[in-house]
């Protein structure tokens, strides 16, 4: 989608995937196939191209760096990726720029897991230090005495254990930082989870302006903070009273930013190449009200009704093969755009 | 920008263009460089694809048929190109099934065309029956005595004479027909001219709902008429009183639609793959009113200050090189969606 965003603009695309005839290799002008890792591969795609992105934060950095010297524009840059690839120093950075995160504690083996326990409480949830998306990698705490089988079930690797956050409802804010600096948020989504995986992002959000403004100013000290260039995914935790927690950022176009290609004019994939090209950004505002909603594995067999409903549009990968729990496309249910209303506090839920 | 249509829905594209690099070719999976009457690139084509369209309708009828003998659908049809490839048979067409054009006779000679000049009355525009597009093969006979200079001008070549139409305003309307039989009509678009080239499109157009009427009429007749398979772009007259006359098909997605992209949920292009493929046809409102405009040759170097205006939609084609008059861009600017009002009759212009 990143590519079929820069043809619109008239850009030409080389994909570096190590996947032969990828999804992104469909809609590009060329691609090399080999590992993220290959100098060689990179050393090539470095003299394609004057500007590099990712799409994809589990990129190594050293192949970010080779890039570099090669005299290539990357954008996010090193420290964006560095930070966003480490679960503790990622807490840690946000928490350094006072944006506020459930409270962690960095693991290194089962004796400080234990002791963690112990002043968090539990349940509590250990996740890897680094790698492990859509769920993977993670395990529940659910009381004192199972430190032990979480540990030994995230592979006794080091960690980072989250209090549970008693959050109302789980909400991101899709935003944008420019080379020139200018900073641009689109409305936020509220998201629903199943099995780890995203499964809807309604955007924008039934949320007040005061939702609103705190989410902005996340967005612009985090986007400062790390001097960052390109689109940015954050995840937050609203919590009872309306304070918003950072679960989460992505250095990227984000899953519950695909809303934006049937909601706005400008979408978080054009937007991200704008920033990466040193474009203006484009403008963020709603033209309609978006229900999002991931196909995964088989639920892609249900194209067919989904395509002939007026409603809806139909965004499909091109993945050849349905595996169970693979994204293979996503619908954008267009609703009318209401007025914003919040929304009375429900029960709690837990992350 | 079809072949961008397809890779949303999930299509791999393999382009067949005589040019190496394409602007199609940097955004689709493969491409055949070869002559559209290569008959061994036709072949390779045809194993590699399911379906085939074209979005240029002086692609050799033969071709069409070498395709469909290789088992491929084609759309639109072979009927559908044959007409509109041949500007006597296309009025003749529209004029059997009782859609009303410019009065014309059909030129072999010099003589035929000196009869039709008295009987037609002068001024009236001389065209060449095959080729020639934005204006190319056209000559005004002012006078009676200008015949044989417009003869000589287009080549002397079979030909059509048609008189001039005092309209009010060009007006357009994309339509579409999918494989089911099913008809979709977007909101008409109202079109000034440059040098015989579209400059901008106005969409939805302030028409009222007699004219919206009569257009979606026209439309269904010539699309049923031709059993036709895809968008179809329709060009009008409106003659004082509200009267439409039909200036000229396109058998293809036309200039005159791109502000579909920027306006409408189901944009122009994805209807058209929607109809080739045998998808039902997406919804046609417009949520938003677009004033496109074309950037021709060096109108390009702008690009920079419209890509920084938020209500101005920028699509670049990757051109390399801005031949004067050559179409480079085009920007789709966002207006409120306003009412619809009939816009008060003003003088009549000049076809």
């Amino acid at each position: 989608m990143l590519s079929q965003a820069s043809g619109r603009l008239g850009f030409n695309v080389v994909i570096l995937d190590p996947e032969e005839n990828s999804p992104a290799c469909r809609v590009s002008q060329g691609q090399i196939v080999a590992a993220y890792d290959n100098p060689t591969a990179l050393q090539v795609l470095g003299k394609a191209c004057q500007a590099v992105t990712f799409e994809f934060e589990n990129v190594p950095a050293r192949s970010v760096e080779i890039l570099i010297e090669a005299g290539c524009e990357v954008a996010p840059g090193p420290r964006a990726l560095a930070v966003a690839q480490d679960r503790v120093d990622e807490k840690s950075f946000l928490n350094s720029i006072k944006v506020p995160t459930t409270a962690f504690a960095a693991i290194n083996d089962l004796g400080s897991l234990r002791a963690a326990v112990a002043s968090l409480g539990a349940p509590a949830l250990l996740k890897t230090r680094r790698q492990g998306y859509d769920g993977k990698g993670q395990a529940w705490i659910k009381a004192d005495s199972g430190a032990a089988r979480a540990w030994a079930a995230i592979g006794a690797q080091p960690a980072i254990l989250e209090a549970r956050a008693e959050f109302v409802r789980e909400l991101s804010v899709i935003c944008a930082r420019g080379r020139d600096g200018d900073i641009a948020v689109y409305p936020l989504g509220e998201n629903t989870h199943a099995g780890g995986v995203l499964k809807t992002t309604l955007a924008p959000a039934n949320v007040g302006s005061q939702t609103k403004a705190q989410a902005t100013r996340i967005a612009r000290k985090i986007l400062e903070g790390l001097d960052y260039v390109g689109v940015m995914g954050v995840e937050l935790f609203e919590m009872p009273g309306g304070r918003l927690l950072v679960n989460e950022i992505a250095p990227r176009v984000h899953n519950s930013g695909h809303w934006t290609q049937d909601g706005c004019a400008c979408d978080q994939f054009e937007q991200h190449i704008r920033a990466v090209a040193g474009w203006p950004l484009g403008p963020t505002a709603a033209h309609a009200r978006v229900e999002m909603t991931n196909l995964l594995g088989n639920e892609i067999k249900a194209w067919k009704a989904l395509a002939a409903d007026p409603a809806v549009r139909i965004h499909i990968y091109g993945k050849r093969e349905a595996k169970p729990g693979r994204k293979m496309a996503h619908i954008n249910r267009i609703l009318p755009l209401a007025r914003s209303r919040p929304r009375s506090p429900g029960p709690a839920r837990k992350s």
